[in-house]
């Protein structure tokens, strides 16, 4: 049996006159001589332990004064419905364990929010921080979610190596592994595995690493960063974007659950539609940012900015469908003259997913790979695959740290990143 | 509305009369002049598609003629209730589409199992063998059962980095990186994150890739694995136990379900406990194996030979607990004298998982690096979380291709992985 027994969050006025065993870390201690309060965090909340002269064991008031922020104490009491205490309830105890002791912080985890540097510095004392508990249990939940409706659809899981040796869409820049006695790289996608793998298993999904050695250095990059890809045989751009629809709807429920706890910690998560999300074609996207002043034309990429202000005409959340052929990769499916089949999923304002109608034609994926200067004899492995019976395909690839970034509102994506990395940090 | 609507699993005699539309690959045909059968495969199964002169459109008749087996077909038709058929039914089509032909393949999917070498040469087209299929399609369903449980347990899904700037444990083989201007490498372990995320996330767990730049080429090692890791706050070894004999339990119900479909490609998966798991002490294995004829003495590392004799006396699963802290990493709680609070899950002779209570003391985990001869200013970055407040903690981590090998009873673990990454293997 663990030795911890309840979560604070399951010290209810409910449970008014039950024993618990809470554990977790000293967030606050206030001495008012004959009445010392005492409060525990968890990961899921506080619970405030009351200690009082003349009702609870003369050795743990005299050990009160011993204790430290965020020393581990493991408590063992009775509940009392409180209508002084904050959340209604304390914890008269009769047993306080300390099961670790804490220095004093190198930063304060309590009011003040230091500058993101010092919080990275020290990041897992900053993970301490209500705010940042608050954060990753939304991002496992999210996560859980979109698994939840990638088995739904009949996906499969699947693992491809992150160890590679050609770049996935040519040009890019890798990071070189030393793999014995030769030279590798590191995945940037698993966009070719995948595809490869609708001829077999044909709806397949993969979250893991990806790598893209760009010395970029912005609040919305990272050089390693989850992806979430999804791949399916049989289906276009449009079945996909139907996929990814449900997935957003999905999440609203997920946003809708967490937003008492995240409100709490001073995040206001997005509003996320629950109905039809809109499609917007490329060409009216950039008439519209036209009329807005903005000086952008046909077959420029689109930036945040940008995206932000189209927020104002299609809400928080939008598609924008057939892209130009020339601004997307080779495996991407033409549509009639320049325009591809092809989409962004735009979620407040960042590019969160893009994706289209993959080629599964030899002929038309190496003519393609010509007019990009590629040189189809760097692709054999993989253009051998479509030889063998390769089915109509499309899919998504979707950056997981950019999508709850999205969702929190969050200013930069390493506060979505436990660890992160980028140009100028590979530690802790 | 995508192009396939029914998988073969999906056309059943219930269905007589109705309309499908099935996508898949031309499995065998079979021309008996004025009927013709065509077996079309998909992930999940087969089914017989019958065209009738009379009955069935003359160019279908036709085309039959110019198909090949693996060439990409679109089937609608009418579902007939069959006594012939061998899965009691077929389809009388009319219509159907080859959205992709196939070249004759580079090596036998139907018949013969070529040597892995050539399978693993053309890796996605052996994909495609139904054995595959029904090997995959499990791998995704044990993942699924494994991470049910953890939510159940409140673990929450976490990313560590995979670029790391030094030895999780000391003195392993790593793959070196180059990060920018730095020299960085490749993670063995989650290990020291997942420890650290204990004092605030409580209870995480990771699947992802780990790298070991061992020069073994053996049938169960890989240099490129997938990594089940969890670490739970205010839990011992014991408790970690309970947690992995319940996704053992759950995997129970996962291999019952699928052993219909796993039998028909040739696969006897295990026959897993229901009941209680055996937990041997170390000391007790050895003594037993002593007893069987085995040099083998205290201290001693067991092979995988010595771990499939003890199935005759603990069943298929059992776990070896309390092994000398010798043999186990640093940060592996001792217990009394030369033990440690650790043990081995072992499937089917494999060791599956491992884990143990771990160290929450900075001291005591700087004495357990001295004794190993690791230099603890080495490991500064990870001992200062020690001295904020960390909890005690146990966990485990589990190698992903393994579980799957031993329970499908394979005789190499790149039967369980897509594209297996060796000592002389880094393509496709």
């Amino acid at each position: 049996m663990p030795l911890k027994l309840h979560w604070t969050s399951d010290v209810t006025p409910e449970k008014h006159g039950a024993e618990v065993v809470v554990a977790g870390w000293v967030w606050e201690l206030r001495d008012l001589g004959r009445v010392k309060f005492l409060v525990v965090r968890d990961r899921e909340g506080f619970v405030q332990v009351t200690l009082k002269a003349g009702k609870t064991p003369e050795h743990l008031l005299k050990m009160f004064g011993e204790l430290n922020r965020e020393d581990v104490v493991l408590v063992r009491g009775v509940v009392e419905a409180s209508k002084i205490a904050k959340s209604g309830v304390e914890i008269f105890p009769s047993e306080i364990t300390v099961l670790n002791k804490a220095k004093p912080l190198p930063l304060d985890i309590w009011s003040e929010s230091p500058d993101l540097a010092t919080r990275l510095r020290w990041r897992s004392v900053d993970l301490k921080r209500p705010r940042n508990l608050a954060i990753f249990s939304f991002a496992s939940d999210v996560l859980k979610a979109i698994r939840g409706v990638l088995y739904e659809e009949k996906f499969v899981e699947v693992f491809t190596p992150k160890i590679i040796v050609t770049s996935t869409e040519g040009g890019a820049e890798l990071f070189p592994v030393l793999y014995f006695e030769r030279v590798a790289y590191l995945s940037q996608s698993p966009q070719l595995y995948k595809e490869q793998l609708t001829a077999s298993l044909e709806r397949v999904f993969e979250i893991g690493p990806a790598y893209r050695a760009e010395k970029h250095n912005t609040d919305f990059h990272l050089n390693e960063f989850i992806s979430v890809d999804a791949e399916a045989a049989f289906m276009n751009y449009w079945d996909i974007m139907g996929l990814l629809e449900k997935i957003v709807h999905r999440l609203a429920e997920v946003a809708a659950s967490a937003a008492e706890r995240l409100r709490a910690v001073g995040i206001s998560p997005l509003e996320l539609p629950r109905s039809k999300i809109p499609r917007v074609e490329y060409g009216e996207a950039v008439d519209k940012l036209r009329q807005m002043g903005y000086s952008v034309s046909w077959g420029d990429d689109l930036t945040v900015e940008m995206q932000k202000s189209l927020m104002k005409l299609y809400g928080p959340v939008y598609f924008i469908v057939d892209f130009p052929a020339a601004l997307r990769p080779f495996y991407t499916k033409r549509k009639e003259g320049e325009l591809s089949e092809s989409y962004d999923l735009i979620i407040n304002g960042l590019e969160i997913a893009s994706g289209a109608t993959r080629i599964h034609r030899r002929d038309e994926l190496e003519e393609e790979m010509r007019r990009r200067g590629l040189d189809p004899r760097l692709f054999e492995s993989h253009l051998s695959v479509f030889d063998y019976g390769m089915p109509p395909h499309a899919g998504f690839g979707l950056g997981f740290n950019r999508l709850v970034t999205a969702l929190l509102n969050l200013d930069n994506v390493r506060h979505a990143t436990l660890y992160p990395r980028d140009r100028y940090r590979v530690e802790p």
